[in-house]
C-alpha cells in the first residue's frame, strides 16, 4: 500500500514526474539542457504571472530565500522583517546573518500579519529600505493577505518588497506583477509536484536596481551570474539535472491543467481538510479566514501526545503527517495538501484520525 | 544509440542509479531518510578515508567550495590561493567575494602547483592563515601532488588546508586524514556516478576550531547547522531526496567494487585516453607526469576549429566532449573519463576522432 505523504514538502510526485527523474544525464552546457531550462523558465514565469527575470537555483527554498536577500541588500541596511511563524523568523535570521539591521514584527502563531501594523512600523522608521514577508507560513498554516500588504509596502511607501512564496506560489494565487513583489521565492517540492532540489527566485526591475548597489557577499547565489548564464540557456554552476527533468514533466501537467484549475483544486482539498478535522471535534490553529490552502495546522487535543499520534498514523495507517516546528512542537500536527493531492487522500487522513485518536485517549 | 557523454560531469550513471532516482518521495525528517543519510555519510567518510565530520549539501560542487571557505574564515583573513586553472581561480574568487585578503599564486595552464613556490610564499608572509588548493584541475586535466603540498602547508607551516577535491576524490587517491586536509569538497556528479545536485564537505577538528572563530556570513551553507541536524539524521534544509536515492545506489556499487579497484579502473581508462589521442598525433595540454586520471585536455591541432570538432563528434558520432574553459576556450577539448566509463567508451572516442579530424583539415 502506497504511503499517503501528507507533509508540506517534499510532496508526492505523479508517476510520470518520477519516471522523468531517471532519464540519462546530458551535458548541462549543451543544446538539450538549453531547450529544457528555457522552456521551464518561461513556464515558471507564466505561472508566477510575471514578466520579471526568474532563475532556477540548485538549492532548497531556504537557498532561494538567501539569494533573495543577499542580492538586493547591503550590510547595515534597515530591513523590516514581518514574521508570523518559523519561516518568517528564518527570513529575518538570514538577513541578520548577512549584516542587515533588522526590525522584527512578530504576530501570534495562527494569526496573519496585519497591514496596519506594517504601516505604523514604516511610518515610524523612514530609514527602512526593504520589507520581508512570508506569503504562506508553512509552520502555522496561515496565508498572509499579500495583496493588502503590498498596497502598504509598495503603494504607500514604495519599499523593496521581498516575499517568501515558497509554499504558496503555484498552489495559491500569488500574481507577482499585480502585487508588485520585487523578489519572490519558491521551491520545486511544493505545489510544483517535483522532487526537492531546485528553488526559484524572480527579480523585478526595482530589484535589479537594488542589486547594482547591494554589497552583501554572494557567489553561489549570485543572480547576476545566473542572469549571464541564462542568456545562453545555462546555469553558472552544475544544475541538478534529474530534478530539472522532473520539473519539466510536472510543469507540463500543470500547464495542461491551467492555473485556475490548480488553484481551485487546492481550495477544494484544503476546505475538505478543515471541515474534516473540525467534524472530528479538533480545532484549527489558524484564524480560519486566513487558513492556508496548502497546509492545515491542527491543535493536538488535550490528553493526546503528538508524537504518539504521528507515529500511529504512520505505522497503522500509512499516513505521514508533519509535527509542529519550534515552539509549536508537540502542540499541533500539520497536514500538507499541496501539489499532487486528491480528495481521497484527505478522506483517508480524516478516516484514519477518527480511528487513531480515541486509541490515544481523545474523547472528542 | 546511447550518447557517449564524455564530459567531466555530469557523468553517465549506471542504470540502477537512474532507476533509484525515480523512487517516491519520503519525509526528509522521518526514519527512512535518517537511515539513508547516515548510511551515505558513513560510506562517504570511508571513501574519503577520513574520521572527520562530513556533510551532504543540496548544491553543486561550487556550493561546497563556498561552504569550505565561509565556515572557517573571516573577512580580512590572509589566504594563499594556489591556482592552476579555472577552478583554482574560482576558489580564489569565492574567498575574495567574502572579504578574504587573498594572495594568488598562479601556475601555467597544463602545469601543476610547485610545492617549493608555495613554501616560498608561506615563508614570505607569516600572516597567511589558510591555503586553498585544487586537487584535480578539471579545466586543464592536471592532478596536483597534494601529498607533497600537504608536507609544506601542514607539515612545515601548520596552516589551515582547504582542498577542492570535487573532481578527484572517489576516482583518484585522496586520503583526507593521511594528507591532513582540513576541509575537502566533492560533488555527486563526478566519480561518484550519481546525478548532480549534492555536494560534500569534510571538516577536521582544526577546521572546527577555525569555524568557532570564523566571521564570514553564512546561512544556507552553515555547517554548524548541518552538524546539529545530522545528529538526528537530517539536513537543516529540505534535501534533494531523489539525488540521495541515486547516490545511495551508486555508493552501494562503489563499496562493492572497493576503492582500490575504482582507482585502478580510472588509471586504466585515463592511460588509454592519453595513449589513444597521442597515437592520432594529438598533443596533451598537461605535463604528462601530472596528467589527471579523471579528465584529459587535448590541444586542438592547428587548422582545426574546436567548436566544429565538438559539434561533429556530437552530431556524427554521438559523443559529447567538453570545450576549453576561459582562456583555453577554442584551444583544447576535454575528454571526461571519471565515474561510469569503460575502455570501450574511450575506444569509441579515439575511433571517432580518427574519422572526424581529417574531415576538419587535420593532417596528423
Amino acid at each position: 500500500m502506497a504511503v499517503n505523504l501528507r507533509i508540506p514538502g517534499p510532496t508526492p510526485c505523479p508517476e510520470e514526474v518520477l519516471e522523468a527523474s531517471s532519464k540519462p544525464m546530458i551535458n548541462h552546457r549543451g543544446p538539450e539542457f538549453r531547450e529544457m531550462i528555457l522552456r521551464i523558465t518561461d513556464r515558471l514565469k507564466s505561472l508566477f504571472a510575471t514578466k520579471n527575470d526568474l532563475f532556477i537555483l540548485t538549492a532548497s527554498g531556504t537557498g532561494a530565500m538567501e539569494a533573495a536577500i543577499v542580492n538586493v541588500l547591503s550590510p547595515g541596511d534597515r530591513v523590516l522583517a514581518v514574521s508570523i511563524g518559523e519561516f518568517g523568523d528564518r527570513f529575518s535570521a538570514i538577513a541578520r546573518a548577512y549584516g542587515a539591521d533588522v526590525v522584527d514584527i512578530k504576530f501570534e502563531p495562527g494569526t496573519p500579519a496585519d497591514p496596519d501594523t506594517i504601516r505604523k512600523a514604516l511610518n515610524a522608521d523612514p530609514s527602512i529600505k526593504a520589507v520581508l514577508v512570508t506569503h504562506n507560513e508553512t509552520s502555522t498554516g496561515i496565508t498572509n493577505d499579500v495583496a493588502a500588504i503590498s498596497k502598504v509596502v509598495k503603494g504607500e511607501f514604495g519599499k523593496l518588497f521581498i516575499v517568501d512564496a515558497v509554499s504558496s506560489i503555484g498552489s495559491i494565487p500569488c500574481p507577482v506583477d499585480e502585487w508588485e513583489m520585487d523578489v519572490v521565492t519558491s521551491g520545486s517540492q511544493k505545489g510544483w509536484m517535483a522532487p526537492p532540489g531546485l528553488a526559484f527566485v524572480s527579480m523585478s526591475e526595482t530589484a535589479w536596481k537594488a542589486q547594482a548597489e547591494a554589497k552583501m557577499p554572494r557567489f553561489y547565489f549570485d543572480l547576476a551570474a545566473a542572469k549571464r548564464y541564462l542568456q545562453r540557456g545555462q546555469t553558472p554552476w552544475t544544475p541538478a539535472v534529474s530534478v530539472f527533468y522532473a520539473l519539466d514533466a510536472s510543469l507540463e501537467i500543470i500547464t495542461q491543467e491551467g492555473m485556475e484549475s490548480v488553484f481551485t483544486r487546492h481550495a477544494v482539498v484544503a476546505k475538505k481538510t478543515r471541515e474534516g478535522v473540525k467534524s472530528l471535534g479538533l480545532k484549527l490553529l489558524a484564524d480560519e479566514r486566513y487558513a492556508s490552502n496548502t497546509v492545515t495546522a491542527v491543535r493536538v487535543p488535550e490528553g493526546v501526545e503528538a508524537p504518539k499520534l504521528i507515529s500511529m498514523m504512520d505505522k497503522e495507517h500509512n499516513i505521514v503527517l508533519a509535527s509542529g516546528q519550534g515552539k509549536l512542537d508537540g502542540k499541533i500536527f500539520r497536514v500538507g495538501h499541496l501539489g499532487y493531492c486528491t480528495e481521497a487522500d484527505i478522506q483517508d487522513v480524516i478516516d484514519s484520525l477518527k480511528v487513531a485518536l480515541p486509541k490515544l485517549g481523545f474523547r472528542g
